[in-house]
C-alpha cells in the first residue's frame, strides 16, 4: 500500500512531541558562491543529532500497545541506533541496539546514554543479522530497520514536509542517499506537496549503488563502499528503490574531496556543525552549479554527529 | 556624556541594514547539565562571524559625511578588523587595517576579502601604534578603537537589547570580557531594560585584568596574557571600566581547560561553531553552577571565527 499524504501528515502530528521543528537557514555567502538561492533544513539540530529521529519516533509511536511493551531492536552503529534508543527512551520502552564490538567509543556511549541495551557482535554482516535475530527471539521486540520500513520512510518524509512549509516556491529539493529512507520520504512529500519541484540526490562516488541502480533499473547492492560519508554506505532496499525510481529526477555523485570542501564551506560560512554525509547534496549542487543557477533549492542537512577529535580539515 | 537608552535604540535602528538579527537558541541538554535555563544569543551567526559587526557598523554609520569619505582605520588582527572592513565595504568607504605581519594567513585573507587595505607592522605594541598613526596621517581616516569608543560600545549594546527582547524575564545576563566593549554595552542595556537582572562576566584566568581591576577599583592592565581565548587578551579602557564598575555584579575567572570543555559542550550538543573566547561565560556558569541553579540566564555567544585546522579538542 503506497504511503499517502495523509500518512505523512499523521506521522508529523504523531512525532511532534518527540522531535524539534528544525529551522530553515539561509546564507548569503553560499548563495553567492553557488549562484542559487539555498534553503537549508537543519536536521543537524534535530534531537539525537540527525533526521533519523523522525523515522525512529514514527516507528516507535506506531507500535500496538502490546508490541510497545516489548520494545524495539535494530542493528546500527550510527544515527539510527541513537535515534531509536532516544525515541524508545522518550516513551519509556526498551531498545536493543546491535553494534559491532569495533564501533567507536563515542557511538557506544551515545547509545548507552539514551538508556538502550547494546548487544555487541563481530563486525560482519552475518554476525550482525544473527545477533539481531537472537535478540528478537529473546525479547520479542520489534525490528525497526534503518530505512527499509514504511513507518521509517513516512517519518523521514516529514523533514521535507516542514521544509516545503517553511520556504516558498522551491524549484528543487536535495537530499543525500544511502539506504534511501530519507530520499524516498523526501520524494513523496515533494510529489504530493510541490510536484513541480525536482528531487535530486547527492551520493558519494565511493558508494554509488543508488546511482548505479537507477541507471540499470534494479537494485545494485553497494560492494565495498569507501567514502568519508559513513552514513551513506548502505544499499537501497526494496521499499525505498521503487519510490526513488519513480520520483527522483537525478542522482549526482561526488568525490570525497568535493564532500570535504562542501562540509568545510558550511562549517566556516554558516558556523554550524554537520557530518560528512550531510555535505553531499551541497557538494553535488556545487559540482553541477550550472544546472541550479538562479533556482531556489531546498537542501536537507541530515545530521551533525561528528567526532571532533578526527576531522577531515587540513 | 553617558550613553542613554535612546542612543542604544538609535544605534539598533541605524545598524539594522548591516547586521543580522541573530537567533536566541536553547538546548535541553545544557539546561540539564547546568541546572539553569539558558538562552544563547548567537552572535557567532552575525555578519563577519562576531558581535563586533555591531560596534563597527555603528561607528561607520555615525561618521559625518565628510569623514565618511576618508574612511576608517584600526589595529586588529581579530574580529574587530574583519568587522570594520566589512562595515566599511558595505557602505563603500575605505578601511585601513593595521595587522602584525605575523598574523595568521586566514585572518589576513578574511580582511582582504572584505576589500580593506591591510597595513603590516612588526608584532609589537609600539610598532602597531606608530603604524596606525602614520596611516591616519596619510589618509585622514577616522580611528575606530576596538572597544574604547562610545559608538562601538553603543553598537555592542544592541546584542543584549535583542536578547532581552527575544527572551522572557532573564535573571542574569552573561558575556565575556576582554577590553570590555561588549560587557559595558551589555551592562547598559540590562541596566535600562532589565534592571533586576544581574550582569555577570566570564574572564580567562590567564588574562584576568578585568577581574583584578574590579578588585582594586582601578584599571590594571593585562600583563603577558596567556590563554586560548585569543579574543580576550586586551585590557579595559577608560570608557569601558567605569560602566563595568558600576553595573557588572561579578567577574568569574576560568581556566583554559574549563574554556575548552565548555566550547566542546556547545559544539557537540548545540552543533554550532563558536570560538574559544565565546565559551568563557558558559565555562564560568558551569564553574559556579550553584549560583545559577534554576535561574534564567542569557548568554551572549560572541563569535564563531576559528581555524578549523587547529582545534583544541583531544
Amino acid at each position: 500500500m503506497p504511503i499517502t499524504l495523509t500518512d505523512i501528515r499523521r506521522a508529523a502530528e504523531r512525532i511532534q512531541p518527540l522531535i524539534h521543528r528544525t529551522p530553515v537557514l539561509t546564507c548569503e555567502t553560499l548563495n553567492r558562491k553557488s549562484g542559487a538561492k539555498l534553503f537549508f533544513k537543519c536536521e543537524n539540530f534535530q534531537r539525537a543529532g540527525a533526521f533519523k529521529m523522525r523515522g525512529a519516533a514514527n516507528a516507535v509511536l506506531s507500535l500496538s500497545e502490546s508490541d510497545r511493551a516489548k520494545g524495539v531492536a535494530t542493528h546500527s552503529s550510527g544515527n539510527h541506533g541513537q535515534a531509536l534508543a532516544k525515541a524508545a527512551q522518550s516513551v519509556g520502552i526498551p531498545a536493543y541496539i546491535v553494534m559491532p564490538s569495533t564501533a567507536p567509543e563515542v557511538k557506544k556511549r551515545a547509545v548507552a546514554e539514551y538508556g538502550a541495551e547494546i548487544v555487541f557482535c563481530e563486525p560482519t554482516l552475518q554476525a550482525r543479522e544473527d545477533t539481531l535475530a537472537q535478540v528478537i527471539a529473546r525479547t520479542e521486540s520489534t525490528f525497526v530497520h534503518p530505512y527499509n520500513n514504511e513507518q521509517v520512510i513516512t517519518g523521514q518524509a516529514t523533514a521535507a514536509l516542514e521544509l516545503i512549509e517553511d520556504s516558498e516556491g522551491l524549484d528543487a529539493i536535495m537530499a543525500p542517499v544511502g539506504g534511501g529512507g530519507l530520499l524516498s520520504g523526501t520524494a513523496l512529500s515533494a510529489h504530493y506537496l510541490l510536484p513541480q519541484a525536482e528531487v535530486i540526490a547527492g551520493e558519494p562516488a565511493g558508494a554509488d549503488d543508488a546511482y548505479q541502480s537507477l541507471q540499470v533499473g534494479q537494485i545494485i547492492p553497494s560492494e565495498k563502499p569507501n567514502t568519508i560519508a559513513d552514513g551513506l554506505l548502505t544499499s537501497l532496499g526494496d521499499k525505498t528503490f521503487p519510490i526513488i525510481q519513480e520520483y527522483v529526477k537525478e542522482i549526482i555523485t561526488v568525490s570525497d574531496e568535493e564532500i570535504i570542501a562542501a562540509m568545510r564551506l558550511i562549517w566556516e560560512r554558516m558556523k554550524i556543525i554537520i557530518e560528512p554525509s550531510c555535505a553531499v547534496p551541497l557538494a553535488a549542487l556545487l559540482k553541477q552549479a550550472d544546472d541550479f543557477a538562479g533556482k531556489r533549492v531546498g537542501i536537507i542537512l541530515t545530521g551533525g554527529n561528528v567526532d571532533l577529535t578526527s576531522l577531515p580539515f587540513s
